[in-house]
C-alpha cells in the first residue's frame, strides 16, 4: 500500500479521485450492438451470444426443465444459506414499504403522494469470474416487495449453453421465471428494446462490465431508466487503534479481489505499528487466496492515509464518498453521524463488508466513483414511482383563484390563467 | 384536433408515440460548451453569455443590491401569492419527510435505512418566453426541506443584463442567496465543472430547452447528477359526459401554450357531441391568447382519442403514461385507483393543470415522454439520499457466518468468506 502522512486538505481532492473514465467512447462500441438487437431481434442477439458467450443457442429463454434441475443439483447447505440471506433482505427491504401522503394543504385541495411499483423490469445477473447469484437475491427481493408486474433476468450462459444453478434457485426464491442466456451488451440493447422473446422493460438494474455499463448509460438516453452510473467497486476502513489488523487485512483484501481495478482504501489514525501490522496480514492473507493475482493488483494501486485526528478522517472519507465504508473504531456510532457521504456503512470490528454483500440484509447494489455524493444505494424506492394526485372543490377554487392567476399572469401564461378563472366564475366568486 | 375513433390496441403504441429525438446528437453542440468553460471557466462564460444572451457581464453573480431591489419592484399581490404558494408547496413537500428505518433482522444484525440531504444542488430556471418563477419555488422549497447545504440558482440575464425580479424574490423565499446569471447549456456545464465564481454541484435540477436537456444528459454521464431526462410538456385530459367543455378547452390551451411542441391528447367516452363543444371553445378562446401562434401549432399536432367504454380509455392513458392527466369524469376517484402511469393528476371538474403548476402543494417538475413509466416526479426525495447501516456484533456473526461463508464460497470468493471466518474464529465459534 502507498502510504501517505497527514495530506494538506488541498492534496485531498486528488487522493480520493478515481481512474478518470470516459463513457461515451464506449458508445461507438455498444451502439452497433443495439443497433443489431433493434434491426434483427433474436438473431442478432444469438450470433452476438456466439461471438463473445461462444455458444449456439437454439433459445435464449431458459427452460422449465432447466429450472427444476437447478433445485436438485444444488447443495442443501447452499440452499439454506441461500433462503436465509432472502430472509433478512426481504424484512430490511419490506420494512421501507412507501405509506401514501395526504395533506390538505388549504381547504379544498387535497394533496396526495402515493406509490406504485414500476411495470416491467429488467435485472442483469454477470457471469464470468464469479456467478454473482447474491445479485439476483439483491435485484429479485425488493422487485417482489414492490410488486413489479414483470420482472426478467438476463445472464451470460457457460460454453456448455447453462446458466448456473444457484443463479436459476436465487431467481425462483423470488419467483422470477423468465430468466434469458443473454449476456453483455446485447442483453441490455435486448431488455431496451425488446426482441420476440425478450421484452422491452422500464427499468435496468445490475451490474456488469465497462460495456455493459456504457450499454445501459446509453440505454438511458432513450426510452429505458436504469439503477445508476457504475464504476469498479470500492472499500474504505476507517480504523483507530481498536481495530483487529487481520480483520482490517480481510476486509480489504475481499475488496480487492474482485479485480485489479477494485479500489481499496485504509485511512487510519492510529500509529504506524497498527499499519504494518495489518499489511503484514494483507501479505500473509494474500498468499492463500485463489484469485490473489487480481487482488495483488488491486493493491498495489491502493492507498493508506494517516491521520492525526479523527475529524480529518471523518472529513476525508466524506470527500472520498466511498461505495462500502467499514468503520473499525472504538466511536464508531458518533462517527457514523457525521459520515454524510457513503453507500453502505459497516460498524465495529465485526461487521465486515462481505456480511451486507450476501445475507445481513442491506443491498449490496451501491454508488461507486463517488456517486454516493449524488445516488442512494439500491432500496424498495428504487423498483416504485411515486404519483401525485390533486383533487380540489368548490372552496378550493376559491382558496387558490386568485394565487394561481396572479402567478400565471406574471409568467405570461394567459392560458393557464383562463384555466382557473372559468372555473371561479363558473362558481360566482 | 385529429380525432381517432376506437382505436384497435395494435394501433395504441403508434397512437402514444412522442417524436423521436436522438439526444446524442445535440452532444456534439454542447460538448464543446463544456470544453470552454472547463478549460476557460469564468471568462468562457462570459463569452457563451455575450454568444447566446447578447449581453456583456461583469460579474455572474447577482449582488445583493439586485436581490434587495426585486423586493421593491415586486407588485405586493404578486408577492402575496408567491407566499401562499410557497407555503402549500412548503406543508405538502414536508410532509415527505423519511423517518429513519431500524430492522433487526436476525438477533445481532441490525440494518438502518437513513436519510441525509444531497449536499450541493444546483437549479436551472429557464428565461426566454417567460420568467418561470414558479419553478424556483418548486425546486427551492424541496431543497430547503431537505437541508441542502448549497443551493445555487442559474438562469439566464435579460438583455439589459438582469434577473426578473419575481425569480429573485421566490429564491429569497427559498433562502438562495447564490444566484448567478448564466443560461443555456453553459449553465448546465458551469454548475456540473465548477468555475471560480460557480461551485461545482453534486446534482443538477431542472427544465429547459433542448440543449439544456442534452448538457445535463452529456453531465450526468460524468460526475454529476440530474434529476430526469425531459422532453416537451405534455397533458391529457380524461372525460366523460359529465365534463365542462370550457374547462376542457382552457386545460388543453394551457398546455398547448407552453410552445409548439407542447403534447395535448383528449380521451373521451363521450359522444361526438360533447368533443364539438369542446372544439368550439377551443377555437373560442384560443383567439384571446397572446401566445396563440404557439397554442394553434400545438393544437394542430394534438389528438382526440374517443372510446366506447372507459376501460378502454384507462388502459389507453396508462400505455401513454402522460406527464399531467387531468380525469373530467364523474368516477374520478375509481378511475384514479387505476392509474399507474402518469407524473401527476388532477381530480374532478375543478382541478386545473395550472393549480398544481403554480400553488396547490404538488410539484410541477414531472416526467414527460413516458418516463412516467419509470420515473417519479419531483419530490423531497430527489434531494435526499438513503445511506445504509449495519452493525453486527458476536452474536450476530454467530447467526450470520455459516451462511456469508457458504454463499461467498459458491462465489469463488474466498477472501469475502475469509472476511467472515476470521471473525467467527476469533469468537471460537
Amino acid at each position: 500500500m502507498n502510504v501517505i502522512y497527514n495530506p494538506n486538505r488541498s492534496q485531498w481532492q486528488e487522493l480520493t479521485q478515481r481512474p478518470v473514465f470516459d463513457v461515451t467512447e464506449l458508445f461507438s462500441v455498444v451502439s452497433p450492438i443495439f443497433k443489431a438487437v433493434s434491426e434483427r431481434g433474436d438473431d442478432a442477439l444469438k450470433e452476438l451470444e456466439l461471438q463473445f458467450d461462444k455458444v449456439s443457442l437454439q433459445t435464449l429463454r431458459v427452460g422449465d426443465d432447466e429450472i427444476n434441475e437447478a433445485d436438485s443439483l444444488l447443495d442443501t447447505n447452499l440452499k439454506d444459506a441461500i433462503n436465509k440471506a432472502y430472509d433478512n433482505i426481504y424484512a430490511f427491504h419490506d420494512a421501507q414499504r412507501f405509506e401514501q401522503i395526504e395533506v390538505e394543504t388549504m381547504p379544498g385541495v387535497k394533496c396526495v403522494q402515493k406509490a406504485v411499483p414500476v411495470e416491467k423490469v429488467g435485472l442483469y445477473i454477470p457471469g464470468g469470474t464469479a456467478p454473482l447469484f447474491s445479485t439476483v437475491l439483491m435485484l429479485g427481493v425488493p422487485a417482489k416487495i414492490a410488486g413489479c408486474k414483470q420482472v426478467i433476468v438476463c445472464t451470460p450462459p457457460s460454453c456448455e449453453g447453462k446458466v448456473n444453478p444457484a443463479i436459476l434457485y436465487a431467481a425462483k426464491c423470488c419467483g422470477i421465471t423468465e430468466i434469458f442466456k443473454i449476456g453483455g451488451a446485447q442483453a441490455i440493447a435486448a431488455m431496451s428494446v425488446g426482441t420476440a422473446s425478450v421484452p422491452k422493460v422500464d427499468k435496468i438494474f445490475g451490474p456488469g462490465n465497462q460495456y455493459v455499463m456504457a450499454a445501459k448509460q446509453l440505454a438511458a438516453l432513450s426510452n429505458v431508466a436504469i439503477d445508476m452510473p457504475a464504476g469498479p467497486s470500492e472499500v474504505e476502513v476507517l480504523v483507530d487503534d481498536t481495530c483487529v489488523p487481520a480483520f482490517v487485512a480481510a476486509d480489504l483484501l475481499s475488496q480487492a479481489e474482485h479485480g485489479p481495478d477494485s479500489q481499496v482504501v485504509l485511512v487510519s489514525t492510529t500509529d504506524n505499528d497498527v499499519v504494518k501490522l495489518i499489511e503484514e496480514e494483507l501479505e500473509h492473507q494474500l498468499n492463500e487466496l485463489p484469485r490473489k493475482d487480481f487482488a495483488a493488483k488491486a493493491l498495489r494501486n491502493s492507498r493508506c492515509v494517516l491521520f492525526d485526528n479523527m475529524q480529518d478522517a471523518i472529513d476525508f472519507t466524506n470527500e472520498y464518498a466511498p461505495e462500502h465504508l467499514i468503520i473499525a473504531a472504538e466511536d464508531y456510532n458518533d462517527i457514523a453521524n457525521q459520515i454524510t457521504h457513503a453507500g453502505s456503512v459497516f460498524l465495529g470490528n465485526y461487521s465486515c463488508e462481505s456480511a451486507g454483500d450476501y445475507a445481513s440484509g442491506t443491498n449490496h447494489t451501491l454508488p461507486t466513483k463517488a456517486w454516493a455524493k449524488a445516488y442512494s444505494g439500491l432500496c424498495l424506492d428504487s423498483f416504485i414511482r411515486k404519483i401525485t394526485f390533486q383533487e380540489i372543490t368548490e372552496e378550493g377554487v376559491k382558496n387558490l383563484a386568485g394565487i394561481v392567476e396572479t402567478m400565471a399572469e406574471a409568467e405570461c401564461l394567459d392560458a393557464h390563467k383562463n384555466a382557473m378563472k372559468f372555473r371561479r366564475k363558473s362558481l360566482n366568486i
